[in-house]
């Protein structure tokens, strides 16, 4: 492969050139067989071994307790938005959400359309609450929110806590396997595998086993997570190659240091960058407070909005491809997952450096016409 | 590639050399972007042309009438089982089925989740209903059938007749893209991807417009179809690399020659090896009547039956593989999909006669204890 391009996008995202490598190396010959793992049946020896590689992976990464299943999915996180209430609602209950961002958001409004909603905590996308801020139904059929905001960059330091006897749902979709989690403070963590771990069309799903069979006759088999448990997660034919990637990039990340290693970089990575940015407030602005900054979504802006195509083109000519903030929201966003390598966030950290003094300089010889055309 | 073992597989099933060729050579650097297909963005103007050239193909290959629209989904069949009711039920209405094996009895079961069911026909798995056999509601919401029993190997040579303004539901997973169809007799056309197009995790869905918008507000984001249409399938981000591969299939079934070549291949393949096993009506039994045979599910089981194992075991040795029953009916099951090369079909017709005259030898030298053990 050439000198790769340096992909800040938000997912589907970079994986590492390890395990981009390895595909090409034996996914068309699996294991001697002559079949490749594009053809590979779902029901052989072969792919059940990848699956519960890929499992066992997961469960010593994050030091999964026995008394949790962990299930693999199709449909990316919207269909966990219905899955989750699906699932989880009692006849007649309500779950409450902590509203921090677009996926909060989102998942709450798809919860609307299964049972009755609480909002716990209502955010305006800069900060996850403070305890004192978010207030959870003691008889809530579940606690939800999201670990990290993709669109909005924040993240949780530590997870909210729920009342006594309800269960606190997770998504994790873009920092899962990034740092260690206590898994026994949740009864439901899933995520999509695009952005830490994997290609599109596979999400996880840990869940404590007292949460199954709590679906009510009328949900669908296919939305209902006893059936993933009872048939280890193929109740129909799984993807099997989004499975396959999972299970290299599992295997990656625990031989390059596991999740404390993972963590490591995140924060290396993204302090890097949050530091350049914080001393050059004449020309970037941070919408997102401090103790609430993604590891792995680096969002700002412009203090000149308009420049914002001028800044991504000149980021593009380096080498440093999709750093647009989400559509809905605009600006700059980095996104920093397991793959990126520290000279990713380096070579950004250079180009905001680059950038800002050309700007200042530009300011300063004609300050009373800054960027007037 | 070394050479390549015949995987007569169900599905995931074999896929032409040339396709997983291309996949080798470009999936990695796509488009000289140095960016690899398992990374490219669904907002990106690469995956978009992927998407639409996909999307493109299928409406030239069908000849699919404009006021028809094609929608890419996650989840597999056993989804569609669910989203079909979740979508055309209208208030209060009834659904006709028609069963002629385990996939549309599934497929109905799944209905009955979701609201109230007819059974138009209840086969036995060993053939298509005759017009005068079946017999749908005239105020079904939708007559429901499943062109080719994968598990059965029961195929129709042509559609039911649904009553005027009942539209007809067609299950083609394990046929879709194996012949030309006349798509202006449908509803709606479902099909998985991992049989005749491509790998496991997508599904497409040929819908007329007018059938669009009838969920009811309570069905979720992603099982709704009319999310589809407004979001050309990008209502969250949707199986990348499934959809680059099914686009890859899609243009190798074009260049091959489209549909009307993918039959005459299949009616070779199947013909090659039906005219074998009936020659050999001492040693194999085949349980489908003709008119209904499968062009791509070849299903016979031996008329020893306690002999299967070795019968496989010695196909096995000759490179010649998964050739086992669907484990809910054992036997045998030889699966011809577009991407089956003619010759794999005659080494399996070479070894059923091998098989046959080493059987038939046996029984002649040992007639009173044959397989005695």
């Amino acid at each position: 492969m050439r000198e790769r391009l340096i992909n800040f996008g938000a997912g589907p995202a970079m994986m590492p050139e390890a395990v981009l490598r390895r595909i090409r190396e034996e996914a068309f010959d699996y294991c001697g067989s002559t079949v490749s793992v594009f053809e590979l049946g779902h029901r052989t020896p072969e792919f059940e071994a990848i699956l519960g590689g890929l499992r066992d992976r997961i469960r010593r990464l994050l030091a999964v307790p026995k008394d949790y299943d962990i299930l693999f999915c199709q449909g990316g996180g919207r269909l966990q938005f219905a899955m989750v209430p699906m699932n989880l609602f009692g006849a007649g209950a309500i779950a409450s959400y902590i509203v921090t961002g677009s996926w909060s958001r989102n998942a709450q409004r798809e919860a609307l359309r299964i049972g009755r909603v609480q909002t716990a905590f209502a955010g305006n996308g800069t900060h996850a609450p403070r305890p004192d801020e978010y207030e959870c139904l003691p008889e809530a059929a579940y606690l939800y929110y999201c670990d990290n905001e993709t669109v909005h960059g924040v993240e949780f330091r530590d997870p909210p806590k729920a009342p006594e006897r309800v269960p606190l749902v997770a998504d994790m979709s873009s920092n899962f396997l990034s740092r260690p989690v206590d898994v026994s403070r949740f009864g439901l963590i899933w995520a999509c595998a695009q952005k830490n771990f994997g290609i599109a069309g596979l999400s996880v799903v840990i869940i404590r086993r007292d949460l199954l069979g709590l679906a009510a006759p009328n949900v669908p088999t296919l939305m209902n997570f006893s059936v993933y448990s009872r048939t280890g997660s193929t109740p129909n034919t799984p993807p099997i190659f989004a499975i396959y990637v999972a299970a290299l990039m599992a295997e990656w990340i625990e031989a390059e240091g596991g999740l404390e290693e993972m963590n490591s970089r995140a924060l290396a990575r993204s302090s890097i960058i949050y530091s350049t940015l914080d001393e050059l407030r004449d020309v970037y602005a941070l919408p997102v407070e401090p103790e609430s900054r993604s590891r792995m979504n680096v969002v700002f802006r412009l203090a000149d909005e308009e420049a914002t195509g001028e800044f991504l083109a000149g980021a593009a000519r380096r080498g440093l491809i999709n750093l647009a903030g989400h559509r809905s929201v605009g600006g700059i966003r980095a996104s920093l997952y397991n793959s990126m390598p520290m000279k990713g966030a380096e070579r950004l950290a250079e180009y905001l450096r680059e950038y800002a003094g050309r700007t200042l300089a530009r300011k300063r010889s004609s300050p009373a016409q800054s960027r007037g055309r």
